[in-house]
C-alpha cells in the first residue's frame, strides 16, 4: 500500500464537568487527508482544499505532526499529504487536531501499524503545538482513539479510553464568530474555590460512572461545568438561551465545546438531537449571526480509512 | 421478627484523589448492634459498651439517626438499642458512621424493608451532623452501601455505588494519636489552583475508570491526592515513611483515611495488603506511638444481619 486515504474526526474537548482532561470524537464531521509514500524523505505537503493554510511542512500543524512521527522512526523515505479541510478553523471541535490526528495515524497505517494508536499521540500534539502554543491532548486523544477519552495526566502522558453508549448523540452549533483562544483562557482564574473543585470533580466521577453503567440520566445530571463555563460563556452570544432550550428539549446536557465559540449537546436518540438541533437553530435565527449545525453519532473508531 | 443483630462496618472516606467524595466499605471491622421493638415511641439506648458514649437518645449518634428516621415513618412503636464499639472514636475510619447507618439499616430490616438502602442516607447523616457538626455522607453512604461509594451533589444528595473489583484489599494502621477534625479542616486552603484541581479530577477520573474496567495498575497510579494529602500528612507522625513503605512493598495506593489519623493503603490481594501491613508496623515501631493494624477486603455489602 503506497497511498492511503482517511477521514479526520472532529471532536469535542472540555466536556462540561471534564474540563481540560475529557473529550470525545465526533461521526461524519471532519477533514479528508490522503497520504502517499514518497522516495524524498520528510513531509511535503501537496495540496490543501477548503482552507488558507501554508503549504510548508515546518508551518502546517499536519506537517510537524509528521515530522515529529519521522524524526521516531528514522525511515529512508517520506510522504506527500493532500489535505481536503472541512472542519473551520477555529470553530472550537478540532480543526488543528483533525489535521495532527490524521497524518500520524494515515503514516502509521501506510507503515503497516508498527506503533499503537495510543502512541501517536505525543506526535499529534506537536501539532497542536504549533497551532496552539501549548501542548495539549483533549482534542487529539479522542481524534486518534475514538469514543470518550480521559486525558488523566501529562507528566506522563497518560489516556484512557472510557466506555462509550451506543444511543449517545451529539449537537453542536458553531456560531460563525470568533472566539481567541487567548481570551478564552486568560479569562479563567488561576484559583478556584475547593468546594467548586468538588463539586466538579464529584461530577466528573459520577460522569464516567455513567458512562460505564450506560446510565444516561445520571450523564445528564453530571454534566455540568462550575469550573470555566462561568466565564467562557460571555464570550458567546446566546449561550444561556442556547443551553436552555437544549435542555427543555430533552438534551442530557449541553456546554461550551472546546474553548467556544461551539456549543455542544448530548442527546440519547438521534431524533432527540436533530430536534435539539432545530431548537438551538431557533435560538441564533433571531440574531442574524451565521451559523451551522451538525448532529453526531459518538464514534467510537477515531481516524479512519476511507 | 422483634429483634435484630448487626454488623455496622468501619469505612475509609476521602480516598485520595476521592477527596470528599469516595468511600469504602471494610469488611470485618465494625461495631456490633442489637436492635429490638418496643412498644413504647422513639429511641432508647439501652446499653452501650466498648466506648464511653452517652446514653441519651438525643446525644448519642445511633440515637439521633434513628429518631430522623421514626419521625420520618411515624410509627406506633419504637425501638431499643444496645450498641457495642469496636471502632474507636476519632480514629478516621468511621466510627460515628458505622453507628449512624447502623441504626438505620436496623431498622428499616425489622420493619420488612419500607425504604431502599440509598434513602436511609439522609437519617444517618444526621447523626453525622450531631459528631462533627456538618452533614456529610462519605462515610455512611459506603457503610449504608457497601462496596465504593462516590458522593456526587449534597444538593439534591446523590450517591452513586461504582463497581468493586474483587481482589481489592485494604490495609490500616491507626496511629493512637489525636488528629482534630476541626485542625483537619482548618488547615486546608480555601483556594486551589485551577491546575491542581484538574490534575485531581484527572485522577478521580481515571480511578473511577479503573475500578469498572478492574485495571489495578491504573487503580494505582491514580491514587495520589494533590489537595488535602500535602497539609493533613502534617498532622500525622511517620506519614511519608509510612506511605514510602507502603508504595516500595507493593500497594497501588495510600493515603490519609478520612481526616485521620489512620493511613490507608490499596493493594491487589490479601498477601500483598498483609505485607504492607507488616511494614507499616516497622515504621510505628520505631516511634513509640501505640498503633493497631487491620486488613480487610473492600466490602460489597455494607451493614448485615449476623
Amino acid at each position: 500500500m503506497n497511498e492511503i486515504k482517511i477521514f479526520c474526526p472532529a471532536t469535542v474537548a472540555n466536556l462540561s464537568c471534564g474540563f481540560d482532561v475529557l473529550g470525545l470524537c465526533l461521526e461524519g464531521i471532519g477533514d479528508e487527508m490522503i497520504i502517499r509514500k514518497s522516495d524524498e524523505k520528510g513531509i511535503r505537503i501537496t495540496k490543501i482544499t477548503g482552507a488558507d493554510l501554508p503549504l510548508e511542512t515546518n508551518k502546517n500543524v499536519a506537517g510537524v505532526a509528521g515530522l515529529a512521527m519521522l524524526n521516531h522512526l528514522d525511515l529512508e523515505f517520506g510522504f506527500e499529504i493532500e489535505i481536503h479541510k472541512k472542519i473551520k478553523a477555529g470553530s472550537g471541535i478540532g480543526s488543528s487536531a483533525a489535521s495532527a490526528a490524521g497524518v500520524v495515524v494515515g503514516i502509521n497505517e501506510l507503515l503497516g501499524n508498527p506503533l499503537h494508536r495510543k502512541d501517536l499521540i505525543p506526535f499529534a500534539m506537536e501539532g497542536e503545538f504549533l497551532a496552539s502554543g501549548s501542548y495539549h491532548a483533549d482534542n487529539v486523544a479522542p481524534a486518534i482513539l475514538g469514543g470518550f477519552t480521559l486525558v488523566r495526566s501529562y507528566e506522563p502522558l497518560e489516556v484512557i479510553k472510557i466506555n462509550s453508549p451506543k444511543d449517545l448523540y451529539v449537537t453542536i452549533i458553531h456560531p460563525h464568530i470568533e472566539v481567541k483562544t487567548s481570551e478564552a483562557r486568560n479569562i479563567l482564574p488561576k484559583e478556584i474555590a475547593l468546594k467548586t473543585a468538588i463539586t466538579q470533580w464529584g461530577n466528573l466521577g459520577g460522569f464516567i460512572s455513567g458512562l460505564y453503567t450506560e446510565d444516561y440520566a445520571l450523564m445528564g445530571r453530571c454534566l455540568q461545568d462550575v469550573v470555566a463555563e462561568p466565564y467562557r460563556k460571555n464570550l458567546i452570544p446566546e449561550f444561556n438561551n442556547v443551553k436552555k432550550s437544549a435542555l427543555e428539549n430533552g438534551a442530557l446536557g449541553c456546554g461550551i465545546s472546546g474553548s467556544g465559540p461551539s456549543i455542544y449537546a448530548l442527546s440519547k436518540g438521534i431524533q432527540t438531537s436533530k430536534n435539539v438541533g432545530n431548537k438551538m437553530k431557533e435560538v441564533y435565527l433571531k440574531t442574524g449571526i451565521e451559523y451551522a449545525i451538525y448532529v453526531s453519532k459518538v464514534c467510537d473508531k477515531g481516524v479512519k480509512m476511507i
